[in-house]
């Protein structure tokens, strides 16, 4: 940063090797951080850098932000425990364990996978996954996701609603 | 089906035991589908039942087709390399490797995931996850994506720029 301490828009999520982490940080606060780097120190002219305030900035070319990035991990991940086996042999099991425990190593938002990791390593073992078939694992994924509405604030899903939401649609047709 | 040896409509994905797969079928045919089911046999009324016309079905509570599901699993791959370190262990190799070959053989579209795998199998070896670093990994995410891109029908993205596409954003700032 020009001045070396500027203190960062808030919201602004950093790597573990001290830099802005694009993809843990909302596209609002991302506009907010750039826009601060490209703000000229004053001079004396009295011209403006003409900054896009198009609060669009995912458009379909961009780098994905947290919420973007988040939303489409999600699709994904529902859609894994849809695809599930109503039963799951052991070797399935134990295969989904492995990819959900390197996927809470690997998940491009650092502190969104720490958060994960702690959560599902909550002593009680409450929160491990639950593999066995279709209608716990859905419904743990419900509860995961859950977990991170209620700390950002958002409204919960009902999980007694996870199939319908993304496996079979809703009775009422409107998905048909 | 009512009739037992009804034609599905073009584009209809089946799952391994016959029934049709919603993760694998684009919106227009599965709405093609369950039109289909609803229709009535011919009777001496003149009543019809109303279908849902809408062609936005996947709207934020449906479950979604493959293209969304596609979409969305994109995000989260190219986001992986984005977070990729610039160059990794064998440890990390390894713990990639392993789960992109969950993925191959997880990924909700059975269909897909055959094509993928096949894809990384191809025998000369030039398609085998390239995970030794960033660069690497980014440009290889990018060539899986332009396979499927090619079976679609749909425009190649140059790999040369994945990295403003996921990562940095473009020279000209419109990302910022």
């Amino acid at each position: 940063m020009a001045n070396g301490m500027t203190k960062l828009p808030s919201g602004v999520i950093l790597d573990k090797d001290g830099k802005p982490c694009r993809l843990c940080t909302s596209a609002a606060s991302w506009r907010a951080l750039t826009k601060q780097a490209k703000t000229a120190p004053p001079t004396t002219t009295t011209s403006t850098t003409t900054l896009n305030t198009n609060p669009n900035t995912n458009t379909k070319d961009c780098p994905p932000d947290v919420e973007t990035l988040g939303r489409s991990t999600w699709t994904f991940l529902h859609s894994l425990t849809a695809s599930y086996p109503v039963s799951a042999t052991p070797e399935q099991q134990m295969e989904m364990r492995t990819f959900l425990g390197i996927f809470s190593r690997l998940y491009p938002c650092w502190v969104c996978a720490d958060d994960f990791r702690t959560w599902m390593a909550e002593p009680s073992g409450t929160n491990e996954p639950r593999v066995a078939g279709r209608a716990e694992f859905g419904d743990w994924m419900c509860r995961a996701h859950n977990e991170v509405n209620r700390k950002l604030g958002k409204k919960e899903f009902d999980c007694r609603f996870w199939e319908e939401r993304w496996r079979t649609g809703w009775a009422d047709g409107r998905c048909d």
